[in-house]
């Protein structure tokens, strides 16, 4: 239950190095590798020989050689060559649409012919001197709609997070869902508040007071597929909130991008991109370390409410205003799923229907 | 193949403490809990909300709070209340009549209306200044039912368990068997033996001479669904054997509470309830740890004879005199599914007849 | 997709000891042990009285005694007594034809009125004066066939094994295929190359130099149901190599039995007898850890093969002129299914054809 015709991120750029990369996206076998020049490309991770999957091989000259028996694939998924072998006849394996952009490996699964580049997301913030980045990858078993619905509702932060960016106030304030095509915002705006632990943490990092009041925001945004970028920060009191200038506030980009595996399992791209004291790579550290053990608190809840889903797939679930953002996304996907499916049913679809 | 609308051991008391537990029992997920007052609780462990499981939340001021967004359940499977939401209209869960009692929390895992508390097993030596118990769970990937037939036919002792509780005569004394109604009892005493390790380190224990010829006596009492009571024991030779004073023997209850998880795996309570010197603490740790060592051995055979009886379902296993008392009980057990088929088919069932 | 009325390597000799050994054969459990005066005898792994494992019990005396209650099991599958219990009316298990031959345990799994030890391939090098012999298994899960094709397309050493045994040169040269019958021949001779690093270690255990251009040999040998035996080794160039005289070469078998397990695991017992130094045990023990660190090599690529293969099970793969030795391998395997089948079919097959 996912879209193919659309890019996913595959993998960060730097976790291609000289070595193929295997990766399973959208039930799909891919090996992601380096080719000429370093350009990314990706093929099936099935070698036309014998079914070897081409990820145990190596990267030689810019090309992916089959790491049993030789062969040497090429980008398109047709065969180069192969010691003593004529190999004008090999059947082609699928070959990928790939891009390097923006620290990250993008792959479209699903229809070559319909890949626009430009749907790529512009991630403003990377490498803008203004800007610090830093994130990682869990592996999660559970669709990636869970995660999807758990971005979008950030009420379970005083439950799941509750040491570190949860608290009381999250709960007591209403948020607020608008949907404007296919962009879902999920907004919520807590005033004159302690900052939790973790936002302290961040007032210190920018050489702020931290034992005051603070204005705290929350404007999470979906886009499609499965991109979630949150605005979160804490001003203090009375500045504007997140309009306050930057010198009275700490301002950050919570990045989510969500691949899907396999119906169950997802790949999490999670990071955050700070707009202070950007040059500080220590706080860079100390944020990203912070980050990764809250984001891991979600991990055991997710997978066991996917198992709960799958031992009870027929059971209803319930539809809140806090689960709006959620809603809303998936009723995108869906549609986006809808889409796709009377575009395979009549033929090449128009660029424009599949992505709208 | 297990009886709904009857009472199984779900925990020990001790197990829960001030969090929620998680267990699946007759392969519905469950979570128990202490209400207000210390009561014990027990509803579906899946939020109505999400589907998370409500296990991973915390006990607040005796309500289960959800993990993830706040839901608090009340003990009736009926939500409470949640942060900004109005619940009158949230679907209910299941709840699950519990009680604890003799250091156990019983759930009833069917009917909620038919459940009867006078049904719970009385166990007089719970608390009582004379007996002295010691127990513990081991989580067995089985049939409930083959830990039954293990228990109602102690000739495996001599081949399982031959460096503590086996012994040779076992094998060569016939054991009888009896149903009454719904108990079964299978019994077995062997005159004028020498006791094996266990009981020589039990004489001891109770300040009697180990090198002693003595009568031994094992009485398994099966009641359904799945409980069995050991009158085991030995007294010097002699005496009358299970009937000797106290003076001349070590008497002791094996208590074996065996719950099934899934149909291939089961929770097994196993304890030992003893009535000779019974304020030796250090006798007590002593007797577990052996009982424990003991009836861990019976754990890779029974999972090893479920991983065979899946791989060959249609064959036909023997029932030999050594087995009457697990096809006596099997067949309890059986009457009481037919019963609780039959009833559900025609409606609410009369009391007796589930239980019959 | 295995032939059953033939001879597979079941274990070796010395993994039976004075306990019982569970191991599954063609999908069959069986439980190998030595009988009466030390003879092994192989019977269903499955206690017709309550379906445990027998492979859990004991030796005593030479029978097979069951480890749960003490069911006495003959060589035949007939039971020979139990405690208290009459036993003739028992129902039989299977037993399975077996032999210990040349340092194994040979087992028949199909239809035992058809087992013709003379159909035992003859090992000349066992305990012969002038030959040496290391050896060991894996499990390896992926269909024996992957390994059968392997072991005859070795130009994946070239790229599976480039540090020890590879080389550029064995891509180069063609390899021939021949089928004599059931035999599948698969030969490649390299004249005039620099010695891979395994073949220099062998020359210097020869007390021959090493740093002399050598002609190389690999001759693969199928025999059905799936052993394959590989002459290998390399002379000093220009005295013939494979015939070079013993003084100039180091001349050896790499010995091949891969017997299955499931349809998509298999016990894969490698082995190098040599011709050369035999009583050198030094020699010998080094030879045998580079063998099982090469062979180790094979196993995440078949077992990853396996899996791509499972999820594409339609596809079909490229049977290449270095395939030949595999395809015809699996060709030779097939007629021998078709004539099991064939058989079955029609009654009591003669016994040519079943082998044929």
């Amino acid at each position: 239950m996912f879209p193919k015709n659309t890019w996913y991120v595959a993998c960060s750029a730097d976790e291609l190095t000289d070595r193929p990369l295997g990766r399973k996206i959208c039930n799909e076998p891919m090996v992601f590798y380096r080719a000429a020049g370093g350009v990314v490309a990706a093929v099936e991770d099935f070698c036309p020989h014998r079914g070897a999957p081409l990820s145990l091989g190596r990267v030689c000259d810019g090309q992916l050689v089959c790491g049993y028996h030789g062969l040497v694939m090429g980008c398109d998924g047709k065969t180069v060559s192969m010691p003593g072998q004529r190999v004008g006849g090999f059947p082609a394996i699928k070959s990928y649409p790939v891009e390097e952009r923006y620290g990250f490996v993008w792959v479209w699964p699903g229809d070559a012919a319909l890949a626009d580049r430009a749907l790529i997301p512009h991630l403003h913030w990377h490498d803008h001197p203004e800007w610090a980045y830093g994130g990682g990858l869990y592996h999660i078993k559970a669709d990636y709609r869970l995660m999807v619905d758990n971005l979008m509702d950030l009420t379970h932060e005083t439950y799941v997070h509750a040491s570190s960016i949860g608290q009381k106030e999250i709960d007591e304030v209403p948020c607020k869902t608008t949907v404007n095509g296919q962009e879902v915002v999920t907004s919520r705006f807590m005033e004159n508040i302690e900052a939790p632990p973790f936002w302290k943490a961040a007032l210190r990092g920018n050489h702020l007071a931290d034992d005051v009041p603070v204005d705290r925001w929350q404007i999470c945004r979906f886009t499609p597929p499965s991109h979630i970028i949150i605005e979160v920060g804490v001003a203090h009191a009375g500045h504007g909130g997140v309009n306050a200038p930057d010198t009275h506030k700490v301002y950050a980009l919570v990045t989510d991008f969500i691949t899907p595996e396999t119906d169950t399992s997802m790949w999490y791209f999670w990071g955050m991109a700070r707009r202070f004291n950007p040059t500080d790579a220590a706080l860079t550290a100390q944020i990203r370390e912070g980050q990764g053990k809250i984001f891991s608190e979600d991990l055991e809840m997710l997978e066991r409410q996917q198992a709960n889903h799958s031992a009870f797939p027929d059971r209803r679930l319930l539809k809140l205003n806090i689960d709006s953002g959620g809603v809303q996304s998936r009723r995108v996907i869906e549609r986006m799923l809808a889409a796709e499916q009377a575009a395979s049913g009549r033929g090449a679809p128009a660029n424009e229907e599949v992505s709208a």
